[in-house]
């Protein structure tokens, strides 16, 4: 066979290929539109000179600090300019950024700093009682800086700790900052809350991170100077890499310490949003706000949303507020959101049920995802595009994660055959749309059926007094699990346990009827997400009264 | 020094790491969009699954004829669907597309198709005579298929070559085309004109054109479904990418034989044409057609334009019929555009003058190139940022070529001191936009000093009697060279070579003022751009009388 004459001659050289990294888009924003405003907080303006060269400082500090590649700095901080800089300046000197959940517990957060092997911890000051009280079960013993945010007036702590601002005020503004040596280099690590065992330490590296980072703005049609508010905790998978995306088309940052409706409307009004993400409880968040809370728009906001399917009433209510609602989903192992509901425009003439049954869908992949398909874990063949048959949701591609830290047996398991388990259970739509039908450990195995917990509470969901609704299973002596619904009543109307059984009756198989229903607050994690494993617990209580 | 801990156990899989390619952005397309119309030309409407399907029908077809890795496939075609099908057909078997200029003459292309080993042509039925005329020239002995384009309605010739539908007849719709094996793998083949020797072949790889189509969409703020109107001849560096870029926004190509003004005008208003490119001259075409031929367009157009500075008058008329003009720049090195005049809002309060100086620059990097400066060669240290000192243009990153087919010499030449050095000599203005202001052949040097061509066409321009201006060295017995300009006159107002050579006084350093006018037309590449080659053999006989 003759060689292919293309590969002879034509090596890759610094001319020609370079490692991409999200690190480009900040010194190009900066370069091109240096007075253009990056970043909002309260009163604060920051141009994006001032994002890069604070970025640079942070960056030049740190290495000043005997960081360097492969070194890790955690970040506890609220969605703050500090925030976004580290997003830049931790791997501008070649470190990995740890951004921690501001509402762990210090005992998980301990567990974190040791295994992410942490030298620096930047703390706000809001969570330097909680930085502490972590440090002190710790075996690490990093560097610790705190942020004072003046956005922030909750009351003061004396700690022994340098200030940020002081901090960076010793780095260089115009800091050599350092490319990857490989694309695929970490650029940041992120725990995921796993129910059971410890956590998992998801590693991204830069060549993910600019690929999602240009997938988000292309998914979400950002144009040129778009402006964006942080809903969504940059704590959690990198503010679904934003931070990066917004310095890809110039766009503006509008920082929020707290997700409350009157600030995100004040925020929508008077600074022109154009995007927003969160769960579907801020969209619940904001469209029950008082109505003198609400702020009318001038302008059309799209609000890109994950973590559960959007009701239909909460889709016709944000329609009706101007809102366009973008359905996503993915995890913290492809970088926040892989899978869209990628929108018909002719589903927009259909009944309301049936666009929101539509939207409900998770979707197709992202473009910078190579591949997206419901398998038998079993044989690795695909299931059946009938929208009915279940297998376990798998991705490959280039915006899956490079490995859980220290943890090459996990690894391993979670790429078996090739591919990323995701370990969500799902169904094919004839249409090539996936639907997720529980996590593996969420459905409910009953009389050696599977049930999906997501299905009955899809049709609790479509009765008139439901607010939320969540299914978990609950030990059954007879046939191992049987259905327990947990719920929240709202809207005005009342239901009881009775009513609501009728309702499931008529909308569901028998056997998948909640064996209990359960009327009381549910406990959601501090990105939105209901709690099923307390639910279970609670649950496996009930079954044994 | 320990190891870093971020490179253990997190190794490359085919899960996580996949080679990017613009191939799939077809194969996502069809996925998810199938019945959207993909391509309109002439009645003909192809959607998505169809044009997905052709073009995998096209790579089994071609692999059936033995046609894999490494081997080249020249297609003689114009803006038409089979074009649009060889870009993803093409690639899909492994192989490297080799468009060729439609204009060049036998010789060249018998050259190219030796060069570039080609193995199959697919030529266009109006330019088969051409074609046998180059086959007849050269040494290679490719397949031949014929395309017969229902919008061609020339005369018909016999071949002896099989129809391009029952080619594709012969092939797969579900063949399980190739990803390559390497994103470094080339894509395409396309031959430079070069002024002086041999045409050069630049080497375009998978991961670069994957990168170049994101960053026209991102570049041009593509929203989903834009409409794209072939004025760019597909033949020249791939349309700039653009048939694949259409893909990641699931768009819509109007192809066009022909750039005339009507059929334009007719695009523009039926198919809701959103964006097209072009040299000036195409849009000096548009403005300058009857009235009649013109239609009201009811949507902002974007225009996309490269080749020369536009004019301020083009400029003018263009926004006041609806259009955005942005200047891009680059070179068939840099898979088309890899520079663009991004604009800054405040800009569009300035005069109209100030406007049209400011959009002449060429502009900053394209977010997927990695580094754009001007070098003095010598050193290759950034000139000044003063607007005022010369350096040559040089690129570096992931846009730049793989490298000049079967010419090591030139590829190293070409990357030397790891930056591409692109030929074009230029300035940096202090706010980091750059502008041409010669090709290093075509700068002028009258008593030792450098005269920029385009410095004296931009003073003609501004004179209300000139439609084009071209200026060339002319040899001189004393100076070395002077400037001789070449002028087509228009717009109703008259000059004759003694009211220019004043107006050049009144705006230019005495020794840059041409030593002679000629009014004539000018003659001009096929994508628009004018032969100085050409003029310069002229003002050299000029000289001689």
């Amino acid at each position: 066979m003759q060689p292919n004459p293309y590969n002879t001659g034509l090596d890759r050289t610094p001319a020609n290929h370079q490692p991409l990294t999200p690190l480009t888009f900040l010194a190009r924003a900066a370069d091109v539109f240096p007075d253009h405003t990056a970043i909002i907080h309260g009163p604060l303006r920051r141009s994006y000179a001032a994002f890069y060269s604070r970025s640079r400082q942070l960056a030049s500090a740190l290495a000043q600090k005997g960081i360097g590649r492969g070194d890790t700095v955690s970040a506890l901080l609220a969605n703050t300019p500090a925030m976004l800089e580290c997003h830049y300046g931790v791997p501008m000197c070649g470190a990995v950024l740890h951004s921690i959940n501001t509402r762990l517990d210090a005992a998980t957060i301990a567990f974190q700093l040791d295994h992410a092997l942490s030298k620096i911890v930047i703390v706000d000051r809001e969570f330097m009682p909680l930085m502490q009280e972590a440090l002190a079960r710790a075996e690490a013993d990093p560097f610790v800086i705190q942020y004072d945010d003046p956005e922030f007036d909750g009351p003061g702590t004396s700690v022994d700790a340098i200030d940020y601002d002081a901090f960076l005020a010793g780095g260089d503004p115009e800091f050599a900052w350092l490319m990857p040596e490989d694309e695929w280099d970490a650029i940041s690590i992120n725990y995921t809350s796993g129910t059971t065992g410890d956590p998992k330490g998801v590693v991204s590296h830069h060549r993910g991170a600019y690929l999602l980072a240009q997938g988000n703005a292309l998914t979400a049609s950002m144009g040129k100077h778009a402006v964006y508010l942080w809903t969504l905790p940059m704590f959690h998978c990198n503010g679904w890499c934003f931070p990066w995306t917004l310095s890809t088309i110039i766009g503006t940052h509008v920082c929020l310490r707290q997700v409350q409706a009157e600030p995100i409307w004040n925020a929508l009004a008077d600074h022109g949003v154009t995007h927003l993400c969160g769960a579907p409880v801020v969209m619940s968040l904001m469209i029950s706000a008082p109505e003198a809370s609400k702020r009318r728009l001038d302008h059309s906001v799209q609000f890109l949303t994950a973590a559960a399917p959007p009701p239909e009433r909460v889709l016709t209510d944000m329609k009706a507020a101007g809102f366009e609602v973008t359905h996503l989903y993915g995890l913290t192992e492809t970088y926040g959101p892989a899978v869209v509901n990628d929108w018909h425009e002719d589903w927009s003439a259909l009944p309301a049920p049936e666009q929101a049954r539509l939207k409900a869908r998770q979707g197709v992949r992202y473009l910078p995802l190579e591949q997206l398909d419901v398998l038998d874990p079993e044989t690795m063949q695909p299931v059946p595009r009938d929208g009915e048959t279940m297998g376990e949701v798998m991705f490959r591609g280039n915006v899956v994660m490079k490995g859980y830290f220290r943890n090459p047996e996990a690894t391993q398991k979670a790429f078996a055959g090739g591919w990323f388990h995701s370990g969500d259970l799902g169904v094919m739509h004839p249409d090539g749309y996936i639907q997720l039908k529980d996590r593996s450990k969420d459905i409910i195995i009953s009389g050696g059926e599977n049930i999906s917990s997501i299905e009955i509470e899809e049709v609790l969901y479509r009765h008139p007094a439901v607010k939320v609704a969540a299914v978990v299973a609950m030990p059954h002596d007879k046939w191992g699990e049987t259905p327990c619904a947990f719920i929240e009543l709202g809207g005005g109307e009342q239901a009881d346990a009775e009513t609501l059984r009728e309702w499931c009756r008529a909308h569901l198989a028998r056997y998948k009827v909640p064996g209990h229903f359960v009327f009381k607050p549910i406990p959601r994690t501090s990105t939105g997400k209901i709690q099923k494993f307390a639910l279970r617990e609670q649950a496996r209580e009930f079954a044994n009264q």
